[in-house]
């Protein structure tokens, strides 16, 4: 009996990531599924696809990462993706959903619907991340459990409060639970875990961690039974320390993921396409590399039908020149070839913002000439505290200048105030820059030279219902609106790539000496739970001490 | 902060089955579960455990198997299973399916709850297996779907109506979607299917298989993107063919299973025990055959957190002094010691045996003395069809001798009538035997040369309520009463090893130079759907034409 099917490849090498080999044979795709791999006189297709001689693989998988930090909306970072290779994303819409609490989560879900690229969620496990800032919503396990019924949901993302684990606390076990008995299941952040806090986590079922940054702890983590993702994302870097330990016994175990990476960085040197080109570099084979990029990552996501080019598995494939140096050059997902995307953002009716901010609020009135500082610790997103020599006028209240400038947080959900503070490493000539991108809680951030340019920052943001600004002495501002919670952009991968590019260029016009993006860095200096001196809306906080502190050195 | 275990196992050589190794190192284990692989100062433990240098291993699982074949209930298989080191079995209770429907497959999920073994169930896929024979019950979708609901139930079994899932048929598909949804999955039994078949049912989602008689096959079903499970049992034995194809490359993709094993093969050789020796023997590493019969087959079932010594694990683990000549020392499941077992078997209510035979009834009417005969094949399920020259009375009835016996199988669940046939094979010189176990119906099969004696089993078998019959020309019947539907015995696994022991040498004096067993034998000949000749309660039954024939030659 003949059996028609919808498309026949021929004429390819094809990996079968089973045995980590590329094959001389044909794949035979039936509606979104692969029906057949191998040669075949029973079959019959509806088109034919001469792959003339080039090599196919599984469609790339990203097992973690954080739409919101390329600044673009799902389907806009999916044109992206799609291009270097990546077929499939596992995000964490934590940013959106401390900004706008289910809505956001549900605009995520829908407006991923809008693409051919499969974006899987799983729910944020810390929403707020923290008590010592206020956040825009509460996401409790009542208010996430609905969402398993999304069949777009996948689990429970990168569970990080240790303690609320090691304690049983109520809520964060709920959370878990509710992932499991969905037939989901929970991943890790055990950043900096020793061996037996990762006991702990492997207690109640998380089973997944991208948070190793050397092969020790890598192993470590295999070890308890834990899968690992390696990382190579904008700001963490961990796949060289990895690699090493990566072995043909042990290498089911590892899979890829960017955790943040910028729209600009994608598109300059790739995706999870980046991650197996600097896996090739070090040594690993092409095949076992693009098998920890799909099959991998699918086994550790509890995807049974995915990541392979095999029968019954979903037809995710690219195809490229030369397996050692990947380049995707025809990418297919569902059974079908991404061609041009026409996709329009959806619209997201963003929470309102209401913060406010007077020239007055700006004082910091000192006791002394010196005082607490943050100090930014390039390409990081701790930073070192120090007590130092500022200045004052008159009345006593602190002068910014080139060295140290003025840093407000100002809490945008509810118009319940602001913290100030004093930082040191922005090398502000001029001006002030400002951002509602503030992990994890996403108030109002700005820092300046010039409480006018500050306030000037404030009222645009407030204007253009978030986003990142810039403002010279003049008072002249530019910006790059995120209309999506202040966090993403409605515009297309394009536009926001120009405008972020042409945004560095502006600072470097207000700044001096600077080589890392200002606008990540702002936006860890409000995320309390990382070393060493932080401000929120609530204040200068004390990472050391756990505890707010007065800005009075 | 320390934290305190139940029980700390150390100085023993422990298999990490993610490298493939044994290591030097300790276990702490909490509850049922596996906290933390590896030495601490930051455990403490309730009870200490010297291993004295031996090896643990994990539990190890059969991942295929139907318990009726031992004739014994769950928790009497277990004991024998745990003295073995299987510390986990997933069931096809399809037989007493077969039987009692519903409420066959709702005992064997509550009698099971009376041990330490992890018992799962599939539910059985094919109730009744085929329209040529009158069974106790059908398991439609509907029928099934409610025990998803019973943690114990893990998917659908062996899926083996390849028409029915080619042709789509709706309640086929049904049942495997329901699985699925259950986010359980649907094992394959795709016996002789071509490369393209195996992708019929890999478009329906069905993952695994045991049916791979030879390395190519083995290898099709991986490549087709199917697990599989070696089987070794008491009929079927294909692990000495597959071996030669299990590489390191692809051995994550290999499980064990047995199928059908009889109690007192298993007693004699072992269970999961016994594949394993096998497969060291043949030069499978032992690291590599524990790794086999833990992980592989839990992630082959779908069980994220079973097979491994590892930190969140289930605690099912096995000491053994000689990790290449295994044999189980000591067992753990759930994280306590298996001890001396004392259950009793929970009683069930069987259906009724609802047939009636009586003497001429027997009879066998010839046009000719030439008739159509089943010819028994030794140590297999099929049989020869061929048309012989048979004795007759002077009313043209036929007679049996020892060359050829009559056969007769009775519906016994709504006294539907009864089929008869002539069998070669058996060399009775007197009587008759008779069994309740008649796959895939399980009506009553009787063949004797003495309508007396065939009389007398069914009447033995009717007042037993089901079970193994031998009668001698005296009329004299011995039993084996299986009082679980006609399929298992209440009694331990002892008496019934010996009563069956018993029942085989009984045999020896009503037959000559039969070296197989022949209840077991006559359980088959009642199976349609085997090639070449079978005998239903509906009459011969001619596989070739896939039709009933007269028995007139």
């Amino acid at each position: 009996m003949i059996k028609k099917v919808s498309l026949h490849i021929y004429n390819a090498q094809i990996l079968d990531v089973f045995n980590q080999k590329f094959e001389k044979t044909e794949l035979w795709i039936d509606k979104n599924l692969i029906y057949y791999r191998g040669k075949s006189n029973e079959l019959k297709a509806e088109k034919e696809f001469d792959a003339k001689g080039q090599y196919i693989i599984p469609g790339l998988i990203d097992a973690h990462l954080h739409i919101e930090s390329s600044l673009l909306a799902p389907s806009e970072l999916a044109k992206l993706e799609l291009k270097h290779g990546v077929t499939r994303i596992f995000a964490d819409p934590h940013e959106i959903g401390s900004v706008a609490g289910v809505s956001g989560l549900f605009y995520m879900i829908e407006e991923a619907r809008n693409t051919p690229l499969h974006i899987h969620y799983m729910l944020p496990s810390s929403v707020p991340a923290a008590p010592f800032e206020h956040a825009g919503a509460v996401l409790a396990a009542d208010a996430l459990k609905p969402f398993y019924g999304f069949p777009e949901v996948n689990g429970l993302a990168e569970v990080m409060d240790f303690p609320a684990v090691e304690n049983g606390d109520p809520d964060m076990l709920e959370k878990i639970r509710d992932a499991q008995a969905a037939g989901k299941h929970a991943d890790g952040h055990g950043a900096g875990l020793s061996r037996e806090q990762l006991a702990v986590y492997r207690s109640v079922g998380i089973d997944t961690d991208h948070e190793a940054t050397s092969g020790k702890e890598a192993l470590q983590r295999i070890q308890s039974g834990m899968k690992v993702f390696i990382r190579q994302g904008t700001v963490e870097q961990d796949e060289r320390a990895i690699l090493p330990v990566v072995r043909k016994n042990n290498q089911s175990y590892f899979s890829f993921c960017t955790d943040d990476k910028s729209a600009i960085d994608i598109e300059k040197e790739g995706s999870i396409d980046h991650n197996i080109n600097l896996a090739i570099k070090e040594g690993i084979p092409s095949e076992r590399a693009f098998t920890m990029a799909s099959y991998n990552a699918a086994q550790a996501q509890h995807l049974e039908n995915v990541g392979a080019l095999a029968d019954g598995f979903i037809a995710d494939l690219v195809i490229t020149k030369d397996p050692d140096e990947f380049k995707a050059e025809k990418v297919m997902t569902n059974g079908k070839w991404v061609d041009q995307l026409n996709s329009k953002v959806l619209t997201f009716t963003s929470p309102a913002i209401n913060a406010s901010l007077k020239i007055e609020d700006l004082k910091i009135p000192l006791k002394s000439d010196h005082a607490h500082v943050i100090n930014i610790e390039a390409h990081h997103i701790t930073t070192k505290h120090t007590v130092e020599k500022v200045a004052r006028d008159h009345q006593g209240n602190f002068i910014a200048d080139e060295k140290f400038a003025k840093i407000t947080v100002v809490e945008r959900y509810h118009d319940l105030g602001h913290g100030l503070g004093i930082i040191h490493g922005f090398n502000l000539k001029e001006g002030a820059i400002g951002s509602t991108i503030a992990h994890d809680s996403h108030n109002m951030i700005i820092a300046g030279v010039d409480d006018k340019a500050m306030i000037v920052a404030y009222d645009r943001l407030k204007r253009i219902g978030g986003g990142l600004v810039l403002v010279d002495k003049n008072g002249f501002a530019r910006e790059l609106p995120l209309e999506i919670g202040g966090l993403m952009s409605n515009k297309s991968y394009q536009h926001v790539i120009e405008k972020q590019k042409a945004m560095r260029e502006a600072f470097k016009g207000i700044s001096e000496g600077i080589d890392f993006d200002p606008f990540l860095t702002l936006s860890f200096m409000a995320l309390p739970v990382i070393p060493s001196l932080k401000i929120t809306d609530q204040g200068l906080f004390d990472f050391d001490k756990f505890d707010f502190i007065d800005i009075n050195g």
